[in-house]
């Protein structure tokens, strides 16, 4: 039997603007890498972080994702074995980009693997989930499952559908220095009721960004996306995206999409932003700049007139594998 | 110049369970013909309805939504001609599947024919859009562009975003003989305010249809659309449906689904009842039943027991063409 196996998963971003714990997409960069051994131990599990945000990583197993997956996967299957864990942890920790699912399931993914046990990757969505907060599977399914995926709420349990995103579709990430706090304190600041015009607003984004997205019209997919009436209105109303009024953001979105064609949504629960626009729309518009150019530099402009930095920018697009072994 | 022209219009059923205001589908019956023939009056336009449901036909060209749809067209063409319009009534009327916006439909159609102007489809739609009530384009695009239709509201005015409905859906229009009053009164009885878990959950529902819709997976769509926790909750909660309070409409529902594979959403603002199954489905599972004969008749046997008659039943499925007009 193996005891060593490794995979490499990629970032995500959920929500995509209207679309609050029912969209969710692969980002092919930034992605990080987890390895699992299995030890002689019949408990002990190790965490050994390396990488870029090695250090933001939580070592101690007990709230650890990768190491609460394991200790879950084992659990499931009954199995005895202990497992150092190293993750290469290349992927912004705390900045909405998916991170802890995405550690959960290259674990959970390695774990099997190692354990000469084959899951579908609906059950690595699943196990995945079972240790984010509150059991979200938008981030783990997107890793798992690259591409472009709808959670569907059943009362059985959620179901991910799972489709590839356009290849055209190019996707910028500018991570900020804000810190959001947790994920659970950016959940406590989404409304608790919203009014019927709201919702049939984000219905009709939600509807469109849908079908748009499966036949490739970027044009409207941009459109559909670009304006979020209420997880995003009210979560920058309570600032957790930094120094920015909703009014502030909705004007930028609205110039960004108006000027460059360029949809700038919050990637989850934020704080980084992610830009999305057409790769065929590439022509200069000004001094060899590309409309996306000029966006992405009016964006981090925007983030630095109100005090904050950008630490990292990615230039990458849809991850349509999912996460992958490595042989 | 032509003097005359006629076309033949599907019927459509708005929202499919949780698409309120975002969703319409033309179906391939019942429809409508109309006939526009240009007179020699400057002003005079009169309304000669026929067929089935002719009696039910506002003569009244101040009221009746294809002489409306005719007036408009001539103010906005600048063309001072009288018209003698002939509606063949093949459509229930009030009953939830877009009559008047087929109406209005077919008059712009075969009026601009008659004149000798090409009308874009999307303006044919806007058109007969804006003499509807509250100018909901809904049910215009389906009966214009035929298929499934997604309604992107923008500061703008409405999008109309077209696709092919699946050949495998089958669809069922059950007509009771509830008298719902206008939709104007229907649309009172929607929620001025729904929870956030009522929102999230419609739009999973919207989202999953959307995505089943456009790659066929009839399984998904069928399960997507046959709740609507939001609005068909509320309507029926107030006696738009029947005498069917929303607990036993969703029993209803959930058991269809669970037992028959059937969808059982609400036609528009109502009252009809409109099923969809998958045809491949169709293996008899008593006495030479399919699961869709067995739906149907429980969905008769309710409504008789609640005092209600079936008046009419279409067997049927997705027009796929729209609006045709006939040479």
């Amino acid at each position: 039997m193996l005891r060593r196996a490794a995979c490499r998963v990629p970032s995500s971003s959920a929500n995509l603007g209207p679309g609050y714990d029912v969209f969710s997409l692969a980002l092919a960069a930034p992605s990080l890498e987890v390895e699992v051994e299995l030890t002689d131990s019949t408990t002990d599990v190790e965490v050994e972080p390396m990488g870029r945000y090695g250090d933001r990583v939580n070592r101690d197993p007990g709230s650890n994702s990768a190491a609460r997956a394991f200790i879950e996967l084992r659990r499931r299957l009954k199995r005895q074995t202990g497992a150092k864990i190293k993750i290469l942890a290349n992927i912004p920790v705390g900045k909405g980009l998916g991170s802890s699912a995405a550690e959960a399931v290259g674990a959970v993914l390695s774990a099997s693997k190692a354990l000469g046990f084959e899951l579908r990757r609906e059950e690595v969505v699943r196990l995945a989930a079972s240790v984010e907060p509150g059991g979200h599977a938008d981030n783990a399914a997107a890793s798992a499952l690259g591409g472009f995926n709808v959670i569907l709420q059943e009362e059985s349990g959620p179901e991910f559908l799972n489709f590839r995103a356009p290849e055209a579709l190019g996707l910028v990430v500018l991570v900020p220095d804000v810190e959001k706090g947790s994920t659970e304190i950016a959940r406590a600041h989404v409304p608790k009721q919203v009014t019927m015009s709201e919702h049939v607003e984000v219905t009709s984004r939600i509807a469109a960004a849908c079908v748009s997205m499966l036949s490739g019209d970027l044009r409207t997919l941009l459109k559909a996306v670009s304006i979020d009436p209420i997880v995003e209105r009210s979560r920058a109303e309570a600032g957790v995206y930094g120094n920015c009024s909703w009014e502030e953001l909705k004007e930028e979105k609205l110039k960004l999409l108006r000027s460059y064609g360029v949809a700038l949504t919050i990637s989850g629960a934020g704080p980084s932003r992610l830009l999305l626009y057409d790769r065929a729309n590439s022509q200069s518009v000004e001094e060899g700049k590309r409309p996306i150019d000029l966006a992405v530099n009016e964006t981090v402009a925007s983030l630095e007139r109100r005090g904050h930095k950008v630490v990292e920018v990615y230039w990458t697009g849809p991850d349509n594998s999912g996460a992958v072994l490595k042989s």
